[in-house]
C-alpha cells in the first residue's frame, strides 16, 4: 500500500518557469516523485492583480492534491509574493514558497549589507522580498527592480542574443550604481539569464539563485515532517501538465531542464 | 427610444494593444458610442491555443452582446486569426477582425509583389495573413516573421528604448536581406513601434498599419448595414472593461490614446 512518504511532491507555477525549481529539486532529491502544474492558458501571472493571482493558485493547488502530493511547491515568485499566506491558511501539507529561501540566503551572504532584488512587477510591488529579509536581516538595505522583459526573453530561448544584454543593461544600470554585493535573482525565469546578469553585474556581486535555495528548502522540510521517500533507490516519476499549450511547453521546457521531458499532459484546472 | 443605429460599437482585444485599433475608430466615427473589453486576466493570447483562444473570445462576445453592440470590432490579431469564423458562425451582428483590412491594403499597395508580415507566434503560424493576402493577390508573395518581443516591450513602455531598436534588429534581419516593398504590422500593439520598425527597415519599405485599415472597414460595414450612428453630432461616449488591473489597464492605455481614458471597469467574463 501507498503511504504517504512515497506520494509525489507537487511543483505548480504560471508556466514554464518554475522548471528552474523542479531541476534543482530533482537534484537534491533524485529518488522523489514529482508532479509539475504549469497553468500555461493564463501565464503570466506578473502583470496580473493579487486576487486574480490568488484565484489561480487556490484552483492549481486543489488540482495538485487531487493528485495526492505531500507538498507543495509554489515555484512561482509572484504567487509565493502574494498568495502564499492565503494557500498555507487553506491547506493542511507542507507548502514551500521560493521568496523566503532566497531572501535568507542574501542575508546570510552579503557582507555590505545592500541587497539587490529583481523580479516581476508583481513580486517587487508586494514588497515580499523586503519583508522576508528584513525579518532575517533588520538592518539589510533592499533595493528592487522589476525587469519585466526578462521572462519574455527566458521564454523566447533569448537568453543569450543581444537582445538580453541590452535589456540587462537598462534594468541593472540602477543597481550598478547603488553598489549591492548580493543580488537576489527573484523570478524563476532569471537563472536562464544568471550568465548576461553575471556579466552586466561584474564579478563583486553574488547571485542568489532562488531556484537552488528552494530545492534545499524542501530538503529540510521533508526531513522536518518525516516524509521523504526512503523506500526507492532508483529515479523518481515525473509528470507535466498544463493547461494550455502542451507542444509548447515540451519545447521551451527542455531548454529550461537541458533534457527530454516525457509526456506532457493538458488539464482544466 | 434607443434604435439600433445608436447601440455602441464593441472592440475586444486580449488586452491593451487593441486600442491602436479603438484610437483609429474614434476618429473615422468620433459620433460613436464605443464599449472596449480587454480580457487581461487572460492576455496575451499570442502564445496561447487555438481551441483556448476562441473560448475566451466566445467569452468576450458574450458579454459584449450583453452590452447590446451592434457591431463587434475583433481588435487582437491572435483572435482575428484563429477565431473569426467561428464567431461569425455563432453571432449574427456584423463582425470585423483586424487581418483582412490589412490584407487588402498590403495588396493593393505592393508594386513589386513581396510582402512582408510581422505579429504574434500564434498570428503567424495560423497562416491568417497569408491565405488572406492570397485571397486578394493570388500572385503575391508573402514573407512572415513572428516578433515575440514586441508586445511586452510596447506594453512596458519600452518602444523607444534601445532594446526595442535591438530586437528590431534581430527580428527584421531576415525581411530586409529578402527584399520587400510592404510590411503589415500584423499586431495591434505594433503601431506603438511603428519608428523604430521605420528607421530599421528604411524608407523604401511602406509600413501597412492593420488598426487604420480596420477602422477604415469598420465605416465600411456600418455604412453597408445602414448602421451609423446619425442622430448624434458630439463626441460618443466611451467605456472601458477589463477582466484585470483596471490601474494598470488605465496608465499603460494612456500611452496607447495618447489621452486620458476615463473610467476602467473590472469584470469578470
Amino acid at each position: 500500500m501507498a503511504t504517504r512518504q512515497s506520494n509525489p511532491i507537487g511543483v505548480f507555477d504560471s508556466g514554464i518557469g518554475g522548471l528552474t525549481v523542479f531541476k534543482e529539486v530533482v537534484k537534491v532529491l533524485p529518488g522523489e516523485d514529482l508532479i509539475y502544474l504549469g497553468d500555461t492558458a493564463r501565464l503570466p501571472y506578473g502583470n496580473k492583480s493579487a486576487a486574480t493571482i490568488t484565484r489561480y493558485a487556490l484552483e492549481a493547488t486543489h488540482f495538485l492534491l487531487g493528485k495526492h502530493i505531500k507538498l507543495l511547491v509554489v515555484a512561482c515568485n509572484t504567487a509565493s509574493a502574494v498568495s502564499l499566506k492565503t494557500l498555507e491558511d487553506r491547506f493542511r501539507i507542507p507548502i514551500v514558497g521560493v521568496i523566503q529561501p532566497g531572501a535568507r540566503r542574501a542575508v546570510e551572504a552579503t557582507r555590505t549589507g545592500r541587497v539587490g532584488v529583481i523580479g516581476t512587477e508583481g513580486t517587487v510591488k508586494s514588497g515580499a522580498y523586503l519583508k522576508a529579509i528584513r525579518q532575517s536581516g533588520p538592518r539589510v538595505e533592499v533595493f528592487s527592480k522589476p525587469c519585466p522583459l526578462f521572462v519574455p526573453i527566458a521564454e523566447e530561448g533569448l537568453s543569450e542574443n543581444e537582445i538580453a544584454q541590452t535589456a540587462a543593461n537598462f534594468y541593472l544600470r540602477e543597481l550598478k550604481r547603488i553598489g549591492i554585493d548580493i543580488l537576489v535573482l527573484g523570478c524563476t525565469h532569471y537563472p536562464l539569464l544568471k550568465r548576461v546578469i553575471r556579466k552586466t553585474m561584474g564579478p563583486r556581486v553574488t547571485l542568489v539563485d532562488s531556484a537552488r535555495e528552494t530545492a534545499r528548502e524542501v530538503l529540510r522540510v521533508l526531513a522536518d515532517n518525516r516524509l521523504q521517500n526512503s523506500r526507492r533507490s532508483g529515479v523518481g516519476r515525473r509528470l507535466f501538465y498544463v493547461t494550455d499549450y502542451p507542444e509548447r511547453f515540451q519545447k521551451v521546457g527542455e531548454k529550461f531542464l537541458g533534457e527530454k521531458l516525457g509526456k506532457v499532459i493538458e488539464v482544466g484546472i
